[in-house]
């Protein structure tokens, strides 16, 4: 049983992550018991919790501005599922015994650069040593309008399906990250590389579809595998047409030069897009909302009665796919 | 990159987490992006977090019905250190490949029958595969009235100091663990391990504390490091009497065998006792609280001018204490 030094830890916690949690008086400046947090009237809390492990999901030698991006924006992307705004997180960090030079600057470096982006601040958490590797811990909060919150069980037969930004860079991202696809440019790379390693959550496009869709969800485990979710939830099935998923350019070479990827990057995860349903009324709002988001929204499919996603390809064939995807708590 | 399989990993939370969620319907079964919690009207979030990792904080072998109530208690016990009332819970687990029969099962009983004692409930999370050792992880809600949570930073000079239950049996049942301490009874032996192994948060006293007490911090660093704590938030100095700090009996007959354990006591962690300050007007009240509270309570020192905390030897002299425990986040 050993524990960092105590100065170590407690001039840590004071020089690197305090300044990280001056916007939020309630967080007492990391020095109390615990921190407070005071919920708009008329509104409740969105809470959700992600852990990411070194050598589980992600390298132990990634950029350590990119880890903590990454661990936040995943959850701030569980936010926008719900249709919340982002006000406060708190961290967990598991560390091992050797950092390199720097490596906690940048970390907070890169929160503090995506706590600007998103308007969100860090209120309190806990830091211990790793038994081994590299461990992150992290809880964000938003807010909703009281029982306003997008959820993943209001999909209905006949419902639109759309999906926000491009399908499958984290998943080729994922690959390239693995030394393959050496095939593709460099700059396809370094934009694939880039979507796995830094995603882009839909934070405000969540807030502006509160209303109008019928169910949301943010596509983590992958296309296929989160709408399933949905129509799990839901108890309804959906059909959609591989060809109609958007792709980005690096993805249109990749699937070009190897047309076997564009399964894997149907159920590859990773991807921090929304995926939402709406009825077919809703459609205009829909867009709108998009637009006003400036985000790129498709539609893929269709919800249908029954259970269980099917996937066309372009000859309107069903498309085998393999239950891909992993599932988070 | 690997995680666990996803049948597993959705059944595991269906099977063994879902029904923790149960009393909460914003827990939405688990089965959702993030939870939504609403808070009284008047009243704010109370938020902390802690981590734990296997030969760190606890050893790999531990029962895993005392690791989910070890890690639930030490939140709860920062939860009564501001006097807030637990409402929820997050879990984060990052689980090793090989866990034993049952574990899971022994670790969820342990968390259902805290739930059931403190009036908790399961709202979301995280599982993941562990890089290695068993790395736990949880965020604690609680509610308080707006403006009127617990601090550090309230004590003032002439305040006097009192403490909750009994200090340093959890340090010694951390020897007891590692073996040591086999000169005292058995029973003794089995009682401090007990302490060490599932402490008792102060729930209720620290709700009664609302509006009495100038300041209040939970025991978890060692009450000397504790102590410390409030004197530098609340920038005051401290003096405390070691022959007033309550011993139980196992501690005492300890203490009795080997004397220099009484300095390992006052340093030693995880007591999650609460530290209190009040002004001396304040005394009746108090001690109302921890009646009420079915607590004892002992009077063990006074908040003084200046800085830094003195501990007082039965004769009268000043202990030399190393800085002992360690710090959280």
């Amino acid at each position: 049983m050993s524990e960092p030094r105590p100065d170590t830890e407690f001039d840590l916690i004071q020089r690197h992550f305090a300044p990280l949690s001056a916007a939020e008086t309630g967080a007492f400046a990391l020095r109390d018991d615990a921190a407070s947090l005071a919920v708009a009237s008329g509104h409740e809390l969105v809470i959700t919790k992600d852990m990411m492990a070194a050598g589980v999901h992600f390298f132990a030698d990634d950029p350590p501005g990119t880890l903590s991006r990454k661990i936040l924006r995943a959850n701030l992307s569980d936010l926008a599922a719900m249709g919340a705004t982002p006000r406060a997180y708190a961290l967990g960090l598991a560390l091992p015994d050797k950092l390199a030079p720097g490596w906690l600057e940048d970390f907070c470096a890169g929160l503090a650069a995506d706590q600007a982006q998103f308007g969100i601040t860090l209120i309190g958490g806990d830091t211990i040593a790793a038994p081994d590797a590299l461990t992150l811990s992290l809880t964000a909060f938003g807010e909703v309008p009281a029982g306003r919150a997008l959820r993943r069980s209001g999909a209905n037969g006949g419902d639109d399906i759309y999906v926000s930004g491009t399908i499958g860079d984290a998943a080729l991202g994922l690959l390239v990250a693995r030394g393959q696809l050496e095939e593709l440019s460099a700059a396809d790379r370094v934009a694939l590389l880039a979507r796995y390693q830094v995603p882009l959550p839909r934070t405000e496009l969540g807030q502006r579809l509160l209303g109008q869709a019928s169910a949301a969800i943010d596509i983590s485990d992958g296309l296929v595998a989160d709408l399933g979710h949905i129509c799990s939830v839901s108890q309804v099935g959906a059909q959609i047409e591989a060809a109609l998923v958007p792709l980005s350019a690096a993805a249109k070479a990749a699937c070009s030069a190897t047309p076997s990827l564009l399964a894997h990057m149907l159920t590859g995860g990773d991807d921090y897009e929304l995926l939402i349903c709406a009825p077919t009324e809703a459609a205009n709002g829909i867009v709108q909302a998009a637009r006003a988001a400036e985000v790129a929204l498709t539609r893929i499919g269709t919800v249908t009665e029954g259970a269980g996603v099917r996937v066309l390809a372009a000859d309107g064939e069903e498309m085998r796919i393999e239950q891909g995807g992993y599932r988070h708590f």
